[in-house]
């Protein structure tokens, strides 16, 4: 075993497959989990996904050599500030967040000089469902983990927690903090953005009885992400506002050049924008 | 047999498609396929699809009872004018393009009194391959086809297209031409142009080659309308610019909103537009 105790922050869909993943793989002795809601905690522990829990910080990562944040974004702040005041100097504290750059910032804040043993880590699952009840032991197979240490990150605790996501078969990757911000508001939280707000339109239109009616095919594809958490993607938003405005404006640039484009007949631009996006979609593995 | 003999002008996914239906239904006795490319024409020949075929239009048409445009909505204008000069006076003409008010229009420009027999149709399938080799009897089964018939379409022509999608199991719903295209512009155009424009978005950005990379999961759902035929939808956007410019332009009024409200944290807001949408898109049977 290479961890002999592991604390589980919010035990839901992510931090549940964790904790399948990493006992299947044999990697670990004991899964304890935190969170508010003991009916939930319990539900964890019946389906054998932690061993015991505690809704007491301190009791729950008492001894873990290893604590995972697997709470919403818009958590993260509160809870490495109560983390701070119970850690012991050795425990390694990582997280799951979609959104690194506040993250790191909080961990600076709070922990100090211990946060070189915070490694932030973005497992890219893109699972849309919630709730410990949907985790599951491959979750993490093959698809890939974005870790993003800072130049005062610990090597032992970056090589612990790099070695725990490759046994759950992840692929990691490494990269900084704020280009990981940058690629994803790009590739994930535009987006959602779009499709929240492209649905909501629709809702808020007039004929939105008939519109909802007779959408089909691409539509569902197209707007599935607006299925996803209300509050995880208010959070995302608020905490990537920087990189996420700034892809929003470059999105609302190129939708003023086409509907130009639009109104003049400009045939060659559509069929140029239409084209360039048509050759990378295709290039795209799905 | 309802139709003795069928004249499918472009014979790709849709016209092949419905050629093997109607045969498999047992509706048509013969199926005669009109093109410019004779190469094409002698493959869907040979996959049994049409049983001849020409490359003159007057020659195709000769002695069809019905016959259907499915060249791109661009080349309606172009084929309703050179069927003025071959069609006979009982001759049906219906087409499957996905705006309906352009095709109208050019059809009473150029069928004149006869474009009584015109009855315009949008089978809804959500298929994003093209060519005749994908084509399948089954294509239509289940799907919404929308007539869009006027005041001056003859009822005869009517309920004879109407029965051919019938034949071939579609739900055939009936609407006012204006209400398809904004309906349409809303569910399918604005969707399409915001998939290609994003696409687009990011091939444009210095880090596109880790933007690519990185994307995963929702992304590829997300865009996987961008890989849809460019011509095609170029035509669609010139067909219906002004349906599509008005729900470009509330989206845009809509982005801007949701960017102030997370310039300025108002998560109130935020949290409204994305909840409103999640309780739309979850009522969507997908």
């Amino acid at each position: 075993m290479s961890i002999q105790r592991l604390c589980i922050v919010g035990t839901g869909l992510i931090g549940g497959s964790l904790a399948r993943a990493l006992r299947e793989a044999g990697e670990c002795a004991e899964f304890v989990g935190f969170g508010r809601d003991k009916k939930h905690l319990q539900t964890a522990q019946d389906l054998g996904v932690i061993d015991r829990y505690s809704t007491d910080l301190a009791t729950a990562v008492e001894g873990a050599e290893v604590v995972v944040l697997c709470v919403p974004v818009g958590a993260m702040d509160t809870m490495l500030e109560q983390l701070a005041l119970c850690v012991v100097e050795d425990t390694i504290i990582t997280d799951v967040g979609s959104v690194k750059t506040s993250v790191m910032q909080s961990a600076v804040n709070h922990l100090g000089e211990s946060s070189a043993r915070f490694v932030p880590c973005h497992p890219i699952t893109g699972a849309e469902t919630s709730g410990v009840a949907t985790s599951r032991a491959d979750l993490f197979r093959g698809r890939r983990v974005i870790m993003t240490p800072n130049d005062a990150t610990s090597a032992t605790a970056f090589g612990t927690v790099r070695a725990m996501w490759e046994a759950v078969d992840a692929e990691v990757t490494v990269m900084d903090a704020a280009l990981h911000d940058e690629v994803l508001a790009a590739t994930s939280h535009l987006p959602h953005v779009l499709a929240y707000t492209l649905v909501d339109a629709l809702v808020r239109m007039d004929e939105h009885e008939d519109i909802f009616r007779y959408a089909a095919g691409g539509f569902a594809d197209f707007t599935r992400i607006a299925a996803s958490d209300p509050q995880m993607w208010h959070d995302i938003c608020i905490a990537n506002r920087d990189a996420l405005l700034d892809v929003m404006a470059g999105f609302q640039r190129d939708l003023d050049e086409l509907s130009t484009a639009i109104r003049a007949t400009d045939s060659a631009r559509i069929l140029a924008i239409f084209s360039r996006a048509k050759a990378a979609r295709d290039a795209l593995n799905d």
